[in-house]
């Protein structure tokens, strides 16, 4: 029998992936979906139903209680609380239900780490959160499934498309309020995009990747970050960067790039990060855009390895 | 139980791999070596067992026959043969004895597919060969574990390293003969280098490429392919571009890439991959060199995936 799923949020990323979801064959089957405004519960969901859902969701007025839910997967896709606390609550409830995660909500993972994971192991679940970092750009599934065998001990990535593209637009000449009315336009910025300039986005990032790839429990309190510049050179970028040498060091700030980096040359919409090994040679990898697709596919991609 | 691997092939890229398995702890054991000097096999080889194979074959002169072999996981690392013929022998011997392959060998995928592929889901058995594409860079299991749920419809890449670093030599004033030296000097280059210069290499992976990613059921000989160019410009490559538009196109020739593609803008010994998708933003591997041990870490990736 198939797995059956249960979908937080219907925002940008949650549209897209039941867009993705509907538009082919899926090994496992929509059991509910919830947002702000209501829930639709059911054995199978269909494309019809989650469209009357999503167009009147009204219509739909009883709530199940989580512990009434009935699902297999779990996909957070809520907007992320300031402090985690509620995230945390819903994947331990989800795992003591006998559930596996998945996430693109980034604020439980940054900011008890350890309070999860421990509850996972307990219960013996899993969770997958690929499109927390990078969005669409694959990072934990490739370490996992492509280059096992190898010890990763550097990252560095330009994991947060909104800050970078507004900094490289002053660099431009073009006004900090124009740049963020340019992000918002290309679909690349929020309305509100405070988490994404105070460098808050970015530094969830890299206390995920500390913590996922390096083996540390890192949260979000234990870092300083910075935010983008009013007035940056054009070799600077907002970077996560994190490594083993003699010991454990993370930084998300703003870092001046030396000239022929191929990180300057990415188009403003792009994204890219570079992985380190013991070993073997570094690989890059990159997209041309990040969008809400490509975080639904990261999410996808969860999906199915945990069906 | 674990379960168990028969390694043929003891070269550069099997040493590395050899390294690589007794350097950690792998879910899998080594029970067979073999190479044209020789045979060892055993339940469970030690790492000194295999280090006296391979320092001093002739003390192990007995050799079972495929038939008279135990193992789970047969993997091919020999020379490849002009035509392919021997490779889809072994597979087909292997498959019935209930095992699944992994290759870092061309030829048998590139002349024999079909047959291979038929008596592989005749048998239930898997098969798994990153390896024989562009080293050690990932493309087979990243788009299968890390970009599930997105149908690839654009491949380009340089997937050749030694006929791009010749030729690239030679735009720099180097000699033909020199450049060859230069390419065995860094590791790139065999001893017989002809493979790699004629383009059959190239063509090679294109064929795989094509049938494993694009669902063709090509050959090699049906593949008009070219070899690197005495007097090349600066902007031309080797490369592998294939597709899906209203047909499927494949081709393996010199071309002249535009100013600004980040191709150009490579180290002379890395690699690069770059795949379209229907409905998301392009995807790029790449990574700084490639040589034995990134390809054996494909291998050994392919091992682990299986074990």
């Amino acid at each position: 029998m198939k797995r059956s799923v249960f979908i937080a949020g219907t925002g940008n990323v949650g549209k897209n992936l039941l867009d993705l979801i509907y538009s082919g064959d899926m090994p496992f089957t929509v059991a509910g979906i919830e947002n702000r405004r209501g829930q639709i519960t059911g054995k199978h969901l269909e494309k019809t139903d989650v469209l009357n859902f999503l167009n009147s969701p009204s219509e739909h007025p009883e709530k199940k209680s989580f512990d009434e839910l009935d699902f297999d997967i779990y996909v957070d896709l809520r907007t992320a609380s300031k402090d985690g606390k509620m995230e945390l609550e819903t994947y331990r409830k989800a795992f003591e239900k006998g559930a596996d995660v998945v996430s693109a909500n980034k604020s439980g993972l940054a900011n008890h780490w350890q309070e999860i994971m421990a509850k996972k192991n307990e219960t013996g679940k899993r969770m997958l959160f690929e499109a927390t970092v990078a969005g669409g750009l694959p990072i934990f599934s490739l370490l996992n499934s492509s280059l096992q065998g190898f010890q990763c001990n550097y990252f560095q990535g330009i994991v947060n498309l909104t800050a970078n593209y507004v900094m490289r637009m002053i660099t431009e000449g073009i006004s900090f309020d124009e740049a963020c009315k340019m992000a918002i336009k290309e679909g690349i910025g929020e309305t509100d995009m405070s988490d994404d300039l105070t460098g808050l986005d970015s530094a969830r990032k890299a206390i995920i990747i500390s913590n996922a790839i390096f083996g540390q429990n890192l949260r979000l309190k234990d870092l300083k970050y910075e935010g983008i510049r009013n007035s940056p050179d054009k070799n600077m970028r907002l970077l996560v960067t994190a490594g083993i040498d003699e010991k454990f060091t993370v930084t998300s700030r703003i870092e001046s790039l030396e000239t022929g980096d191929s990180f300057l040359r990415l188009d403003p919409m792009a994204m890219s990060m570079r992985m380190g090994f013991v070993g073997r040679s570094t690989v890059t990898v990159s997209e041309d855009t990040d969008g809400p697709v490509e975080t639904a596919g990261a999410v996808l991609n969860d999906i199915i390895t945990l069906a």
